[in-house]
């Protein structure tokens, strides 16, 4: 029976645990909240997110402890918001991870760092980048709890161990595919958010269908400029841990980048959207991250440009979107 | 002045009038119903399609008489649904298009005869693909008329001539670029109806979000590898015209397309659902050209297949999109 530690309480998470449970793996699911740990153990769903689904304890055991969690386990799978990554992993020793396959499902940098999730893990943690994994979608949380078809596409340097993960992850429901591409699959699921939060801003600004869309393919471009700057291997980009992650977040009603955008584009100051929303968006942290990145790179990316410039320089949505349109075609 | 004549009644056409004729172009509007000729005349808009746009006589002269119009004109743009098309211009004399520019504004093709609708006009009135254009979206007629930001691509083998044209569409709100891939254009023009047809039969079959992006991401690649065996050129799949133009469509609450498969995927009849619909959507026939056209090309055309087992040889969906989501990744 494998071993799975599962890191984070959120409905990625659930969705996660959900999965691999029904598959008898055994789960050990950390998650901050005392409470939380508690609901789940005497009513077997989390009490916050995709609250329908029902956990066999059999197979998952919830705890509030990290370090018992991580220490059982042969996988352990990140998936707390990226800006609580750091937060999340301060109780563990640093060896804590050591031999372990690490898998991200975060979807997003370490804030003011600028790097990847993976990157951090190596440099902090000592589970080289050979060992580690990221989870990309398209695939909304809400879905897996419905058992609605899903795919999803492993990312790693080290095949055989992505087939593997993929073994533990297939059911009826879910398919699951190795790709050989660590970095680009990360940076395309950071982007992403960014892309989803311009085209909230578009939607606030009340711009169109037909300019998302025009919007959307530029962004393809956009995309595959940075990654091959980054990273030049050559990609598929329209496949489904690419473009698919991008459109089931673009064009989600439920994305949160997508709402945070469209309360910018009407007028919101960002703190005032983030108090109404009471959170904040991954795109907020991802689009400091890719623009500061980006000052070394130096690639033409005019949709990150123009997000960064409206939320951290409090640029007018409405100029920064005039000459954004002037440069899509 | 540039004397265009624009061929159809539906919401397309009236959109590009409503483009052409406020930038000072003469437009000769041929539709073939005299009441709506007299209803444009006296009322300055057209009853059926985008009744809130008012028409300058000054710049749009309605017709029902197509041998007068097309006579006056240097352009002749054709919009009229790809299944009418043969009808529309049967009465004109053979040599009624010679010497000017035909543009395509059909997202289809010639049902049967399975050829493109540039082709078709090459053939039966001596009009080189030299002298051609095809529109491209992604343009919604209804984002036109309420003058929303968008898109359009002109397809043209004929670079000097695409960009005259499209000199003709530019304005305060349209963008219009040319693009050197006349028949990629229109494939892919012709292809996307199909795929969105195919998202509505899943919506139908109560497939969700990830699975749509999953399929999008597939069909890019169906599309691809299509073009790629009837006209192998270089590509950008990802620009406006082909990808733009496949979400404007396949995301579309809007889309015929959608709405006909999603009653497919709900369990109506071909019949039953044209008969509830009042009209028959593009992709029926589009899949069945493609269909037979690729029995001698040979390409792995997996959601196509599908869309024409269920429509045209009665296998369930279910059946046919249990066997596709294993085909997908």
């Amino acid at each position: 029976m494998e071993k799975i530690a599962v890191l984070g309480g959120g409905s990625w998470a659930t969705a996660l645990v959900k999965i691999l449970s029904e598959n008898k793996s055994q789960v050990n699911w950390w998650m901050r909240n005392k409470n939380d740990v508690q609901h789940l153990i005497n009513y077997r769903h989390n009490p916050r997110y995709l609250s329908g689904v029902s956990f066999d304890l059999n197979f998952v055991k919830p705890s509030s402890d990290i370090q018992s969690v991580v220490a059982a386990a042969d996988w352990v799978i990140l998936a707390v918001p990226a800006a609580f990554v750091q937060q999340a992993l301060a109780d563990l020793p640093e060896d804590a991870l050591k031999g372990k396959v690490v898998v991200s499902a975060v979807k997003g940098m370490i804030p003011k760092d600028n790097i990847l999730i993976t990157d951090y893990v190596e440099r902090h943690y000592q589970v080289p980048n050979s060992h580690q994994l990221v989870i990309a979608g398209p695939c909304h949380a809400e879905e897996v709890a419905l058992e609605k078809q899903s795919y999803l596409t492993i990312g790693s340097h080290d095949m055989p161990t992505a087939e593997r993960f993929c073994e533990l992850l297939r059911n009826r429901y879910v398919k699951a595919n190795p790709l050989d591409d660590l970095d680009g699959i990360e940076y395309c699921a950071v982007m992403k958010n960014i892309i989803a939060l311009a085209c909230g801003i578009a939607r606030g600004l009340n711009y169109g269908d037909n300019f998302q869309a025009v919007m959307v393919s530029n962004a393809m471009f956009e995309i595959e400029r940075f990654l091959d700057a980054i990273m030049p291997i050559h990609r598929d980009l329209s496949g489904s841990a690419y473009l698919g992650d991008l459109l089931v977040t673009a064009y989600s009603q439920f994305s949160r980048n997508r709402t945070f955008g469209n309360m910018i584009g009407r007028g919101y100051t960002v703190k005032s959207a983030q108090v109404e929303m009471n959170m904040v968006a991954e795109g907020y942290y991802a689009v400091q991250s890719i623009y500061e990145l980006n000052k070394r790179l130096g690639v033409d990316m005019p949709i990150t440009n123009a997000v960064y410039l409206i939320l951290y320089e409090r640029i007018s949505p409405s100029v920064e979107f005039e000459i954004l349109k002037d440069k899509f075609k």
